[in-house]
C-alpha cells in the first residue's frame, strides 16, 4: 500500500527500532520488564520526564489511557474527557469495563481544547453518593485536532483540578510532535505543567509497537504491576518495547521523526493556504491539517494520496504526515490539485 | 544473560521473525488488520487448521486465552480448568476481571491431565440461577508438566462436554511443541478432536511478540471484533504479527523451532536419567523435563544454567529447552553434574 | 417528619401494603419467587401489561433499571438516555460496572423528552469496533419534570429505534402517575406503544418496598433468572414485594394513589399560578410542580412544607406530591406565601 | 404451604417485624438512611457490637457479602472461603462480577469448619503480580453444617492472618444463633474476636427482608456509601429495614427467635438420635440437624413436613428448625417415622 495521509499508524517502523529489536534478541533476558533494556530505558525516561517517577511500558494506546487512569479510579469514579477525544469516542467500552468509571464528554473549544472553565462547571456533586465522583480529567496533547495546549493553559487547568483534589492524565499518542510543536523539554510539557499520569504513544512515532505510561508521583502507581498484569498489558517479552523506546529517547529519533512530520504538515498547509477554494479549519501545530475541501475533489485527491473525510457535512478532511512523509507526497497532491482546479 | 532452561520466554526471538518484520514495514498500510499481511497469514491458519474457521491476533497469552473464552461466555458463567493452569495460576484475575465468570480449578492426574471423570462430576446444577453455570473447559496442550493429551483422550473429554452443551477451549501456549510431540496435523489435534476455541501461542515458540486465536466454529465469533477492541487487545498495526504468524507457518518455522526444543528436552532427559540421585517426574513429551534434584546440587547447577524450581518441598525443578538450547548447553548441565557427584 | 413535597420516596407505604404482607405470612412459602403470591401477581401483570411477558420483581428502582437493560446488553454496547434522567444522574456508576456499557446522555427538549431526531442523530458507527454500538434507548415516563410522552410521540421514537434494531427501555418509576396522565392502559401506553423492558415502580406510588420489570418479549429475558442472582436482586421472600404489586393492581390501589397525587399536583400548580411572582415552569403533567419562585421566599416556604431546589442559579423548585400529600398541606403552602407577599 | 424443614427463608416474619414496620410508616421521613430509624438502629448496634463501627442496611444476604468484603477489596485480590459456602455455592458469580476477585474455595474439616493450617497453606505468591493476591478471608458463623466456631478457633484463625495483613470476613446469616450457641455477647463473638466486616442476617430469623454490613474499622468503609450506591443496594426507604433490626435488638427479639428455632433443633436432634437407623453427621449446635436416614424413608417424610436432601449418594438430609417451628412439627415428623420403621 502506498503512503498516505490517512493516519500515522498506517505507516511502519523506524529502521533504528528494527535495529534497536535486534540487538536485545542476544541471548537470553529476563520476562517480563526485569531485564536490563526496561531498566535503561526507564533510566532514559528518568532523564527527559524527571526523577521520581514510576514508568511501565504496555502493548498499546488504549492500553496505556485504560491502564494508566484506571490505577487511580475506584469504580464509582467518573473521568472527564474531550467529546472528540479518543479514549471517548474510539476506544469502544474499554475504559468503562475495565474501570467501572462513568466517561463525561466535555465540549471543546474551536481548537479542539477543553477551557477551565468547562471543566469546573462540571465538578459537581462531591461526596454524594447518588452520582458518579469525578476524580481526573485527561486531555490529548495534541488533541484531536492536531492543536496544542500552550504550558499556560495546563497550568490553568492543573489548578482548577487541584481545587478538588483531581488528578490530571495526559494522552501523549503524539506526544512527541506536542513537544516540537511547544519547542519545550518533556519535563515542561508534563510533571512541571502539572501532570499526573502521562501516555506516551510509541506506535505513531516509529515504534513496531509499544507505549509507555508514566506517573509523576510514586504513590499513584503502588498497585501497577498488578493491574497491568490483571488487564492483559503486560508483555512477557517487554524487551522488546523498552529497547525501542531506549534508543528512541537516547539517540532523539522521536523528536527527529516528530520535527519531520510537523514540517511536512506546515509545508502541506503552506501549500494548501495558496488555494482559494480550500479552507484551513484549525491552526496547524503538529502534523496535522484539517481543512474543508470542495465536495468533487475529495475523491480523486484520495486516489492520489488516501486520506479520511473527518466530517461528511462539511467535507472537512484529515491530514496526517508521518516520520516518512515526503515533500514528493505533497508535491503529488498539490499537483492532482491544480489538475482539479482546471 | 546467558541462555537458561528458565522459560522459553526468556529466549528471544527467531532471525526469520526480524526479516519478516523488515518485509512488512515497507511502505503503508491499513492498521487494525485491514491489512494484506493479516489476510495471507488467516490463509495460513486455514491451510493448517481447516476451513471455516475464525483467526485473530493479539498481543499475548493471557490476552488469547481471556478473549477467546470471553467471547464466548456471559458473566453469570464459569469456567473449569487444572488447578495447575497458567490460566488459573499465573493470569491473575484476569479471567474474572473481563469475562465475570467463575473460575473452577479441577485436579489433575499426575500427568497434569484432567481426566474425563473429573471433569463430569463438576458439571453440576445446571439451570439454577443460584449457580455459576459451566459453560467452557479449558486445558492446555501441552499441559503444564509438558504432556500430551493424546487424540483418544481428547475425544474422551469432548464426549462428557457435548452432554452438557459445553465448549473446549485449548490453550495452545505451546502448541508447536505439541504438535511435534503428537506427530499428527493441527487439524487433527484441534478441529478434528472437538476443539472450539485455541489460543496458538507464538512468544514462546520464537515470535517477537503476538499471539493468535481460533474460533473453529465461526457464529463463536460473532461479536469478537467488539470485544477484541474492549479488551485492549486489538493492534493498530497487526501486520507486524501478523507477518510473523505466515512466515512461521508458511515455512513450518514453527514446528522446526518446536522439533529442535523437543529434541534437546529429549537429550536432556536421556542424560539426566544416566544418574541415580535424578529422579525424572514426568513424561518427557514435548520441551520440558522436571526432575527431582539432590537439594545441594540445585543452586550450583543454577549458577551453571539457570533454571525454576518447581516445588519448594520436593526439590522437583524444571528444565524447558526453547528453540535457541543447544547441545552444548546440555553438555555444560550434564558436566556441573559429574562434577558435584564428586 | 412531618409530610412534605420534597419526594414521593419520603412518603410512607399505603396501609393496605402493610395488610398484603400480614397475609403473605401465613406459614412458609417458596423462596426466590417460586411461591403463590408471585405467581398470582404475575398474572395481575398478565392482565394490565399483556400476555406473552416475562415479570419479575426487584428491590429497588436502579436495580430495575440496571438489571432490565444489562440482560438485553453486552459489555461493549452502548446505552442512550436523556441528560436529565435518574438513570444518569442519580444512579451513580451501577450502570456501567453492572452492564459495562457506555451511557450516552442526549440533551431533551423544554419539557424534558428527547425528541426522535435527536436520537437519530446519535445512532452512529454501527458495526465498528472502535466505538460503543447502541443498543437501547431508556426513557422516563414520566419525566423528570413530571412531563408525559404522549402515544405519538412514543411510536415516533420506536420508528426511529426499529431502523436499527434499537431496544426502547422505560423507567417507569412513576409509572401510574403516567398512566393516569395519559388516561390510557399499561398496555397501551407500553407494549403497544412499542417498550420492550419495562420498569414499574412500586416504592413511589406506596409500596413498602419493590420494583417490577416486565420484558415484552420473552426471548429477551431469557438470562435474566441467572443475571438477576447475580446481580444480587434476587429476593429470598420475594412474596414480600409480589403481593404487594398483586393488591396494587388487583385493587386498583396504584390507579387511586396517583389519581390523588396528579390532582394534589394540578391543585397546587392552580393556586400558584394566581400568583404573579411564581413562574410556573413545566406542564403539570402528572405529580409534580416546578416552578420558579423568589429567592426570599424559598427558605421560609421550606419551613412549612420541606421541598427541594432543582436549580440554584434560577430558584427554580420541584414541588411533589405523593399519595399522602394533603388538600391541607397545600394550603399550608399557599397560606405561607400570601404571608410572604405581605 | 405448610411449615417445613427446608430452609429458614421459607418462614415468614415475626409479628413484631410488621409492627415497626407499621411504627415507622407514620408521616414522612428522610430516604437512603437519613432517617432517625436508622440513626437509632445504628445505635444499638453499636450497643451490642462495640463503639466505633460503621452499619449499613442491606437489602439481602449476597448484597451484604459481597458489598461488606467488596468495599475492602481492588480487583486483582483473592477471597478465601469454604468450599460449602452459601457466598461460593450458591451466589452466582456475583462476587467475582462486582469485586473482579478470584474466590479460593478451601476444604473444611468434618464440621465444616476451616482450620489455621489450611489458610495458612493457601496464602501463597504475596506480591507476585501473576497470581491472584489474597487479601481476605471469609468464613460463616455458623457454618452451612449449622456448626459453630469457638471463640478460640475463631482467634487462631485470625493470627494466621494478621500474619499476612489479611482481613476476616463473617458471613453472619445466622448469626443470632451462633450468639446463642456461643452463649457469648455479639461484641465478644465478633469485635473481639478479631472479625473485620461482618454480614448480620435478618431475613432468616424473622425480619421481612433486611441485613446489615458492620465495618469494626471505621477506616475499612471510607468508600462504602459510594459502593453501596453502586451496587443497587442502598434502599430508598431504608427505615424499614433500620425499624425492623431496631425493633429486634432492643426487645431482645433476634436472640429469643434463635433460642427457639436452636432449641427446636436439640428437640429433633434429640428424638432423631433415639432411632437405630438414623445417623446424625454433624453436631447440633444451632438450628439445623444433619441426619442420614434409610432412602426408602425420605420421600414420605418430606410429604409430611418438607426438607431437602443434602446429599444424593448418601442420602444425608438437612433439617431446618425456624423462628415458628413447633414441637407438634417435631411430633409429626417422629410420629411417621414410627410409623415407618413398622
Amino acid at each position: 500500500m502506498k503512503r498516505s495521509f490517512a493516519s500515522d499508524n498506517y505507516a511502519g517502523a523506524l529502521p533504528e527500532m528494527l535495529e534497536a529489536i535486534a540487538s536485545a534478541n542476544a541471548l537470553h533476558a529476563r520476562s517480563y520488564g526485569n531485564d536490563e533494556y526496561t531498566t535503561e530505558a526507564k533510566k532514559e525516561f528518568e532523564r527527559h520526564f524527571g526523577s521520581d517517577i514510576e514508568v511501565t511500558f504496555v502493548f498499546n494506546g488504549t492500553g496505556a489511557n485504560v491502564l494508566g487512569i484506571g490505577t487511580t479510579t475506584q469504580s464509582f469514579n467518573a473521568i472527564l474527557c474531550a467529546d472528540i477525544s479518543h479514549m471517548y469516542v474510539d476506544e469502544s467500552t474499554a475504559p468503562e469495563r475495565f474501570t467501572g468509571c462513568r466517561l463525561y464528554a466535555l465540549p471543546t473549544n474551536a481548537e479542539g481544547k477543553l477551557e477551565p472553565e468547562t471543566i469546573r462547571k462540571k465538578i459537581i456533586r462531591i461526596g454524594d453518593e447518588h452520582h458518579p465522583q469525578i476524580s481526573v480529567l485527561s486531555i490529548a496533547q495534541p488533541t484531536e485536532y492536531g492543536t496544542l495546549y500552550s504550558i499556560e493553559e495546563l497550568k490553568a487547568i492543573k489548578t482548577v483540578l487541584q481545587e478538588h483534589g483531581l488528578l490530571l492524565h495526559m494522552d501523549g499518542a503524539r506526544l512527541f510532535n506536542a513537544k516540537v510543536g511547544l519547542g519545550c523539554s518533556f519535563e515542561e510539557m508534563t510533571k512541571a505543567a502539572g501532570v499526573d499520569i502521562l501516555s506516551v504513544g510509541g506506535t505513531k512515532v516509529g515504534l513496531l509497537f509499544g507505549e509507555a505510561i508514566v506517573f509523576f508521583q510514586k504513590s499513584l502507581a503502588k498497585t501497577l504491576r498488578f493491574r497491568q498484569k490483571q488487564s492483559m498489558q503486560l508483555p512477557s517479552k517487554m524487551r522488546f518495547i523498552s529497547a525501542q523506546f531506549d534508543r528512541l529517547l537516547k539517540e532523539d529519533l522521536g523528536t527527529k521523526s516528530a520535527t519531520h512530520s510537523n514540517r511536512m504538515a506546515q509545508l502541506l498547509y503552506a501549500k494548501l493556504s495558496a488555494f482559494s477554494e480550500i479552507n484551513i479549519t484549525k491552526p496547524v501545530q503538529t502534523n496535522a491539517v484539517f481543512a474543508i475541501l470542495p465536495k468533487a475533489w475529495i475523491a480523486p485527491l484520495q486516489e492520489v494520496v488516501p486520506f479520511y473525510i473527518w466530517n461528511e457535512q462539511t467535507n472537512e478532511v484529515r491530514l496526517m504526515c508521518a516520520f516518512d512523509t515526503t515533500e514528493e507526497d505533497i508535491e503529488l497532491f498539490v499537483k492532482k490539485i491544480e489538475e482539479l482546479r482546471g
